[in-house]
């Protein structure tokens, strides 16, 4: 019985069907290993592939749809007989290209988080839990920030999209009964990463194969942020969501420390086992359009619950950036 | 010179082009008589007519389309050349009903909105008034509840539409430098009404024209909410988009006082000349699936600006009632 996973309750639901949107993305496929239950995951590959659940899927422990949660018709076949909709599905890339354009953020994270939620109401689903974002808060003047702090405005298309979705989950969940937990993420970091929309992590790491000498750094470095590993995400989620006392309710999920962006770079550098690379900031306290320089989140609500993050940032970002950086020395070689 | 409602600024700006969505509608029709300017106004017309703006468009003061913010080409159209779009076109029925479905505040407030906003992205459009509304509050723990209050969980699907919108809004500005003045109504009263979604004044006279001797009132009637007349309505939003000193600003826009439902349903029944109808309440602390019984905002960020409204709830609410009867008995005779 593991006191912070909460995973005594998920034992007893062993027959609950579950689907997992987005279930082959970085979080999702780590939350489909630790999930009981018949699992269900769609995922369109977008920025993942399926090979982190290759095993599951060939043990008929998870069953595989490639879809989109843009597609209404799929999301409702996909919700029959579901008790448990997991919605980790989203474009993950929170900067912004004229490349890209404006749309997809729309359309994949908050009309997407209609369809499926509109499926759930078709099908009778009672309950569902998704992943928004600490950018929800923009460049917030209370820090750290709590879930009570108003008004949100976003900085990014990603982030009022997140906002959008949660508004929906919560008149959808207050209207049709279903039970709502929404997370708040902070920077989710992991040894594996998306194809992409990189983090900042394998970022650095991909720049300093090219170029072991110089590594820059966009922004001043400055920029402030709380970084959780995967698995602590993934246990905080399951945890208090079993644990609330709501049906539905709103989780900052984030860690108990911050870390600037200048001690990944150092972090990277080392594990790397470089010593003479020179770091060149691109300058000016956000990193990219779009960027929030300072995001430290009131965790209090999740911890009084019971949960505690097992690795810091600086443990978390440590841990990833070996996992990366091993993960790609065996690619490569 | 009227301090109250900004109209020397907008007097300098006689020659700014203005693009009013939702503009044959209760409020739109009304700021559009009270605007300077080229004003070219676009409305589907699914819960109003043109009539009420026939005059300016006769004399060509007004420019009319019509049209849905469902269609992003044609916004992209409308808004070449604009300075400052005027964004109040919605699904206005708050209510949810099976047949009506779940989709359209969804379709028309949000992804109307995001197409609004990529429009004026795509033109160079830099300024935008915007109609959200007290809904977002859902039923919020602080009464009067200010702009600060979070988190917002909206009780109807249309409520989560104007967050999303808001959302996407306050996104947009950000990142392409629009000015944007975002209005968080309360009820807005008017002797116009909409053919669709009726609130409760016109659906109260409706009701007692069909049977004078009982009206029915959703919920047990202690629904306490602010209510606005349209004409403080408008000058409120011109007043404080005019008067704020920031780029991008929310207001609360409602009455110092609120009033309860059976007050309403009094007000209606003596300006109807009736002496001895029964009103039955249906019961209930709400008066439909979504509905929020007690409404009050904290104005205090307008009033500080100078702005006051010139009717309170009860007189807004008998003028309303007054026109509505009259317009009524006209139709009908």
């Amino acid at each position: 019985m593991d006191r912070l996973t909460g995973r005594t309750q998920m034992e007893k639901e062993r027959d609950i069907n579950i689907l997992v949107t987005g279930g082959a993305g970085v979080i999702g496929s780590s939350l489909v290993k630790k999930l009981s239950g018949q699992i269900t995951v769609t995922d369109n590959l977008s920025s993942s592939s399926s090979d982190p659940i290759a095993d599951l899927i060939a043990s008929n422990k998870v069953k595989f749809v490639r879809g989109d949660v843009r597609n209404l018709r799929l999301m409702k076949e996909l919700t029959k007989d579901i008790d448990l909709v997991v919605h980790l599905a989203a474009n993950g890339d929170v900067r912004y290209s004229p490349e890209k354009g404006t749309k997809l953020d729309t359309m994949v994270n908050t009309v997407g988080t209609f369809n499926v939620l509109e499926a759930m109401r078709v099908n009778d689903v009672k309950k569902i839990i998704f992943s928004s974002s600490s950018s929800v808060y923009g460049r917030a003047s209370q820090i750290p920030t709590p879930e009570t702090y108003g008004p949100l405005i976003p900085e990014s298309l990603y982030a009022s999209s997140k906002i959008g979705a949660e508004a929906l989950i919560l008149s959808f969940s207050k209207m049709f009964s279903f039970k709502a937990y929404i997370f708040r993420f902070a920077n989710i970091v992991s040894s594996n990463f998306r194809k992409v929309g990189r983090n900042v992590i394998p970022d650095f790491v991909m720049k300093l194969k090219d170029n072991p000498k110089t590594l820059e750094v966009l922004g001043n470095g400055h920029q402030k942020k709380s970084y959780l590993y995967v698995d602590d995400c993934i246990n905080g989620m399951l945890y208090a969501s079993a644990k609330s006392r709501r049906d539905i309710d709103i989780f900052n999920l984030a860690n108990i420390d911050s870390i600037e962006v200048k001690e990944i770079a150092k972090i990277v550098i080392e594990e790397m086992g470089l010593v003479n690379t020179r770091i060149k900031y691109t300058g000016g306290e956000a990193g990219w359009l779009g960027d929030v320089p300072i995001s430290i989140l009131d965790i209090k609500k999740v911890t009084e619950l019971g949960w505690t993050p097992k690795l810091n940032s600086m443990e978390a970002v440590r841990k990833s950036a070996r996992g990366i950086i091993r993960s790609i020395s065996i690619r490569r070689s």
